[in-house]
């Protein structure tokens, strides 16, 4: 990791789930800068710091990253690609440590209930702490006996700690997806998604309405989701997704049809579609 | 609180927040069931252990609860009722501990998040536990000096630890929204919702199809959510709640009309609408 050169800022510290999806997607060799939480990621690429963000935005068991959401309504970055990250939780502890040896591990309490028949099956206590990659590089700065982390594999060699199991989690299908922000637009891509914020207002059939204008011009939704807009009784703001370019004329069409009968929309960018995990081929 | 006629459950430990949103609804005299997790909760209302359930569906901050929905698809049981709660966080430490002594204090990682700024304000460090009433509980049967939990007011009265601080999130409008579960249908209310869950097949227009069975007979949508279906690519699940019961004769029509378009529909029940914190008229 070559850290003279930072370019992807991320949310938490070095060996993040965030910062494998920069290595999947960017290449290894890339320059990260670790942020604290995720509004200093967002400031990051607003004030200069980096090119890029990595921030993630739903994932297969937890959902929809409300704050991320919030947070790509409060700034104006751009949405310049999407990254589908598989999450293999990696049972890793000091060299030396045997699998058998570990009596208790350390990591997010939502890491660790991915693994809880894993840790049951083994008898081994899980012990709650603020992020995964955390876990491992506190343990590595001061081993405990029979003590383990849950990260990603990446933690665990960023650490020096050894791997004793990989792939513990008890659903094996989970997913987080991500987007990749910058200030400018991307260029347009052969297969493009676009993602905006929308709101109606509450009147039967306004939504139905505003999705009308994509459905009649033939454009594939691939999310939406309503969330109540604070403060405001029976108002909601909508994340939608669809497949195509904003500049394709369809879905120009279509988002000026959502403008004329939605409160407000918020475009957030169209990006390069991933139906698998993909490495950079445009931002 | 009467112990020995537990009737609802929740997930948690005595005086989690959906043991608050129990008495909110049903009364402060209301048995209740701890349960370690939602499968657990779930289970003893089926195996008739328990007349009802009380289970987070949303967060303002945190979003759905993904678990829930999965639940409410894998098992049969009816949604009598909705509550929204507000989460009020406090701040406790065993008794004789003043304000200005605390300097630390446990939580689930999410309720530390949530008063982060309190705490930096006050220098107060986080300790991440598994959850808030359990970090009450464990305060109060191991007291350990200058050290504070953060949960619910009811975890502070029936652990018997002094409050020092109420209402310290950073944001005030936070709510959880609860699903009140039981075998049965409730009977049917003056103003009813209905929440449902369906899937579509992935061609242009699916959904809006499906939506024009509401819009066009004038049935208010107060919630969609798409999550993708695990392993059938370009399938699409929804989270539906609508105004109305299901046996109002133009919700009867939509639903068959939606039953018709989709792959499949569940219903998950009819229920007397919650606009603000309600008291159990219903179930």
């Amino acid at each position: 990791m070559n850290t003279n050169t930072p370019n992807v800022a991320f949310q938490g510290v070095a060996g993040a789930y965030s910062e494998e999806a920069i290595r999947q997607f960017f290449g290894p060799g890339t320059g990260t800068l670790p942020r604290e939480t995720l509004d200093d990621v967002f400031q990051a690429v607003e004030a200069g710091a980096v090119d890029r963000a990595m921030v993630p935005v739903e994932n297969a068991v937890a959902g929809s990253v409300i704050r991320t959401y919030e947070l790509l309504m409060a700034h104006d970055l751009r949405v310049c690609a999407e990254v589908i990250l598989r999450v293999r939780h990696t049972l890793m502890a000091p060299p030396g440590t045997a699998l058998d040896d570990v009596e208790r591990v350390r990591s997010h309490p939502q890491a660790l209930a991915q693994c809880q028949r894993y840790l049951e099956r083994r008898g081994i206590e899980p012990e709650p702490t603020f992020d995964t990659a955390g876990s491992a590089r506190d343990l590595a700065a001061d081993p405990t006996p029979a003590t383990g982390a849950i990260a990603s594999s990446l933690a665990a060699q960023l650490y020096g700690l050894d791997v004793l199991a990989t792939d513990i989690q008890d659903f094996p299908f989970n997913y987080t997806r991500f987007f990749v922000l910058s200030a400018d637009d991307p260029p347009r891509a052969q297969r493009s998604k676009t993602s905006l914020i929308f709101s109606t207002r509450h009147h039967p059939g306004a939504l139905y309405e505003c999705l009308g204008e994509f459905a009649t011009r033939g454009i594939n939704l691939s999310k939406i989701e309503s969330r109540p807009r604070l403060n405001r009784p029976w108002q909601y703001i909508f994340y939608l997704d669809f497949e195509g370019h904003w500049q394709d004329p369809p879905c120009e069409a279509a988002i000026l049809g959502l403008l004329r009968r939605s409160s407000f929309v918020k475009l957030l960018g169209s990006y390069p579609a991933a139906t698998t995990p993909v490495r950079n081929d445009s931002c």
